[in-house]
């Protein structure tokens, strides 16, 4: 199975896809960044542009998506409504999405929902069988929230 | 000119579009209504459609969109991502957006932030001369939106 994973921002989405195999392997993985410069329009485009792209390479059976709770400065109002451009998108692309906040995902990869980075980064790394840790750390995150998606069903 | 108000939601996405004349009118107003039973995404795509054809009817030169301070809630979550789809769809149809909160929409139809919503919803009718309110209430704000949209040029 293919699966998409995102962790979603308005300046920089991280994304990674895994083929569940067996073996379980990483395919892709990298970061959407957008201009400071520009308005949150104009990098919400950029974000869905990119995104269908994406989807059109890769045809993912499931985007993994990671989820947020709390919000309290504006910073984290645009990355919300990135989000839901990202969300839009998907279901318009017509691709299952299934949503991990990020205790989940740190329980799901380690075992324990207080993990540091460097353990989610490990268990991201034998899973995937990488010789090297997936730069950058949003991509790495994304592929962390991928096997979140595989390892629920 | 031509502004289109609108009051994002994801239930519930309140517009209106105004011609500021002289003298000022109102063209439309009404509400982009989703089906509770389908997923945000679902819901979202909807929405992006919907406004996508109101765009193309009304041809507005200027958005003015209702912002959004905090969020407690998981639905008020949903709120701000759905309201992430409708910034993006604007800026893809390059529709100029500009956006106030509720305080100063309230300040700018009836000279205080404070004001009640028969208050607001009286200015509205007095400035567009409407003879009824406009219904539903999501109508009624998005018009008070695109009327402070104008006022603060």
């Amino acid at each position: 199975m293919r699966i998409l994973g995102i962790d979603p921002g308005l300046a920089r989405v991280g994304y990674g896809v895994i083929e569940t195999g067996p073996p379980q392997q990483m395919l892709d993985c990298g970061m959407i960044q957008t201009l400071p410069g520009r308005s949150d329009g104009a990098r919400m485009v950029e974000i869905a542009r990119d995104l269908r792209w994406l989807v059109r390479r890769w045809r993912p059976e499931l985007a993994s998506v990671e989820k947020f709770f709390f919000y309290r400065s504006s910073t984290t109002i645009s990355v919300v409504q990135a989000r839901g451009v990202v969300i839009m998108t998907l279901a318009r692309l017509q691709v299952p999405v299934v949503e991990f906040p990020p205790m989940q995902v740190k329980l799901a990869l380690t075992g324990s929902g207080h993990a540091g980075k460097e353990e989610v980064l490990d268990a991201v790394m034998r899973e995937l069988s990488l010789d090297h840790p997936p730069r950058p750390d949003d991509a790495a995150d994304a592929l962390a929230v991928a096997l979140t998606g595989w390892f629920q069903r």
